[in-house]
């Protein structure tokens, strides 16, 4: 389908504006409360990516709110800084009172937030509207209009609360479906209702309640919105907002447009207030989940070698994503070979298709493999020397409130036994110390990375460790075990591991 | 915007037909390899949600495919079983041989696809095609076609291997967008290009990867498209899929089509999912995400409280969620009000702008808090004995391979000092064995739920844990611990619920 011969039927603005607001109603979001500094750390990475403006609050709010603004006025930064303001005298102040050139003020438009929320006729509500621009206007701000719960407004008087708004020299007039409820259908039908009677730039306010907040924005857009309001991750009230990132890319490369953003930093952007709020992303979130790039070696991964275009709509270099290739059950006998050539391994044809089958079967028990497992599993394979180098045979941890925790290590190495103890900040690193100790003359060992799953059930529940140690030629190797016990689970991954790096050692060639 | 009106537009379906793929095109992500048995049981809460075809699997992957495949026919489902093959008479009998009486069957037609991938002519595409089909349907099966990568396909070439597919005696014809390039237009313009040239139903498979598959399946329906592929979740690889409960809310609630399925069920089986799978939810996934129905308390839930729908665009129960409203730094007065007099607390004037103010301030510093948490500062502000009741005066602890774990606790309780030692599974249950024998003239104690956050990096990590505990009379509360040893963070964790719940019991009238 050529959009080109298309877009001749749309009405595309010359310029389209970026609006956003993850620092406002990103940040509304139940679950989400973002510091000073860090809101002041996302809006410098929103300006590096190149949006016009950031939302970066709701001065009345808080005190804290206001000095956040304060600050921010004095970063330099290009976008302009937007507050939000009810149609209220003092909030215009909060905002005026924060340094901010360009407010975004609302009033609820619709029946229901007449009658429930605001307890106001059309009269009163037109009236405040016109109030709160004006007063706003003659103190020098650059002034954004919603009408909240634009979508559920009787659309002859939401005609007329915008024209009033237009009379009152807004400049920017902005359409929040507050509720979620519009599709492509309606939202093409609204916006050719407004536009030609409204003579001031539209922007819309899409919210994701039925996931269609992306492509309602865009279809504005096509209609010849000029601005959407958006937040990185899609993160918001309820199901959240239109999101930044889909809607930059679906807009560049969908349709072609230019937009002067760098979308190389939309990934570290994304992840960043990923961290930072602690929204997680699926894995399969578009663009910047982990999964966005990722395939699973078999068919697919046959079409990715030749040709990367094949499964790939997008580059992932393009938003600052790399490709990822993982095994599982689904993974061919070309994708197997290709790993274990990487691996700079050398397999038997019987070896080979031993460990492609000790996959598959792995697959269908719903095991995941990871390169490292692939590698473990292929040199098991190979491996003359089959039994494990280091054994534990005893393990006494001694911890408490007023002493040092203790433990004590006996494990077998090369058919030696041999002994010590160790302290450490707690039993497990007290555990650790006394292995590093103890297998030190046949090799050196760093503690790469130590994760111990959330355990959630009762106090006995299972633990999973998984720990990744290195030795002094960079050789590396994950190890992993599951106990009821804590120390033990850790105790176990730890030496499965260093046994790793033993096997790895021996049959590099 | 009345949908309706815009509905004499539509050419919509007399019946549309739900295709649920989350066993197939879900299980192709990377990260996700279900066992048969997990197989099985979506299966059935698919069934019982009411979807009309469910693809299994791709049956000659694997033995596992085809021996899951079998006993799925065997479980007495109402739904359409299905299973995917490629355009080879070796796949089409791994169908049959899985027991199956519904086959999707595919080949790529996009030049990428034919260059790279297959290496096949357009002719060589269309025989196998057709000759596939056939071999299909002479073995007694339904038959759905695809041809992979039909969104870059050449429209009249894609056009000719359709009409092929619908001389060989297709069922379904279904448009596959694999790497999710369309947008709302092209959709609408694609389905144009071929409806009127097929007599046979049209399906949709539409990707994620703009974050538009929901949208676009939406739009093709709209068209009089009978059918889409759907995944719980959206998951599958890359973006994912078109999501089956983002896109059975927008038929039901934006668009009025009666599907015959069980809305309820939906929350519980995309947790299932997504608990099967791993894929965590992002917080504001439409419809299912922990957030879809969640309000912080302040200028939105003013408006939830006087009138559910002011903010909500489903009732919650109505696809099995319920609504949550938490304290932040976006709380009013009221809010917080309402709350206290949920918990059953009387506080003077004072006290309460003392606990507003410190609420304000948490969330000012980023915090968020839970009913537990605002409670408990509720319950601080208006106790008159701060203190703790119990104390930790001393923890030792003796773990390892060949004895079992043994805690010995020493706590003072009212000003009396107790001690007694336990063993457990491993040093934290044991611990916790210790604490609860102790505390059992004061207080009965049960463990709730025990959850130690996932330790990343080094063996010396902090470790965060909390607990929730409850007494006989179902009061509960959730104390929270962090400390580098991850004994000493869960033991103080309990005992700061144990606390806590001694409060509120002082308080309750």
């Amino acid at each position: 389908m050529d959009i080109n011969r298309l877009k001749k039927q749309m009405d595309i603005a010359d310029q389209i504006n970026l609006f956003d607001t993850t620092l406002r109603d990103g940040e509304q979001a139940p679950g989400i409360a973002l510091t000073p500094s860090e809101k002041i750390k996302i809006a410098e990475k929103l300006d590096k990516l190149g949006v016009n403006t950031i939302e970066i609050g709701f001065p009345i709010v808080s005190e804290g709110e206001k000095e956040t603004a304060r600050k921010l006025s004095k970063c330099g930064l290009n976008a302009e800084l937007c507050g939000l303001s009810r149609a209220l005298k003092k909030d215009v102040d909060a905002v005026l009172d924060s340094n901010l050139n360009y407010i975004h003020t609302f009033i609820g438009t619709s029946p229901i937030h007449r009658d429930y929320k605001l307890g106001m006729s059309k009269e009163e509500i037109i009236e405040k509207t016109v109030k709160t621009i004006e007063y706003a206007k003659d103190h020098g701000l650059t002034v954004e209009f919603s009408a909240e719960d634009a979508t559920r407004t009787e659309l002859d008087y939401l005609l007329e609360v915008y024209k009033a708004a237009e009379e009152a020299k807004v400049d920017v007039i902005n359409i929040p479906d507050t509720v979620g409820i519009l599709v492509p259908i309606t939202t093409k039908e609204l916006i050719r209702q407004l536009k030609p009677n409204i003579n001031v730039p539209l922007s819309v306010h899409f919210h994701n309640d039925f996931g269609l907040a992306v492509a309602n924005s865009v279809i504005a857009i096509e209609e010849g919105v000029k601005q959407a309001h958006l937040t990185v991750n899609g993160i918001g009230e309820r199901g959240g907002n239109a999101s930044l990132e889909e809607f930059i890319m679906t807009l560049k490369i969908a349709y072609g447009i230019d937009l002067d953003v760098d979308t190389t930093k939309l990934y570290n952007l994304s992840d960043f207030v990923s961290k930072i709020t602690g929204f997680n992303l699926s894995p399969n979130k578009p663009i910047v989940g982990k999964n966005a790039f990722a395939h699973e070696a078999g068919i697919h991964v046959q079409g990715i070698l030749k040709n990367s275009s094949t499964y790939e709509p997008i580059p992932p270099e393009l938003v600052g994503q790399s490709r990822k290739i993982a095994l599982g059950k689904h993974t061919g006998v070309n994708a197997l070979k290709a790993k274990i050539s990487e691996f700079n391994l050398d397999l038997t044809e019987n070896e080979f298709y031993s460990v492609y089958k000790q996959i598959k079967e792995l697959g269908d028990k719903g095991k995941i493999l990871t390169d490292a497992d692939v590698k473990s599993i292929a040199i098991t394979e190979i491996s003359t020397a089959q039994e494990e180098a280091i054994k534990l045979l005893g393990l006494t941890v001694v911890s408490g409130e007023s002493v040092s925790a203790t433990a004590t290590v006996k494990l077998l190495i090369d058919d030696k036994i041999k002994e010590t103890s160790e302290i450490g900040v707690g039993p497990i690193d007290a555990a650790f110390n006394a292995i590093k100790s103890l297998v030190q003359e046949k090799i050196n060992i760093n503690l790469e990375a130590y994760h111990l799953d959330a355990i959630t059930g009762g106090t006995d529940a299972l633990a999973e460790v998984f720990a990744i140690t290195s030795d002094t030629n960079k050789n590396k190797a994950t190890g992993r075990a599951t106990n009821d016990d804590v120390i033990m689970a850790s105790v176990l991954a730890v030496i499965n591991s260093i046994n790793k790096i033993i096997l790895i050692k021996k049959n590099i060639k």
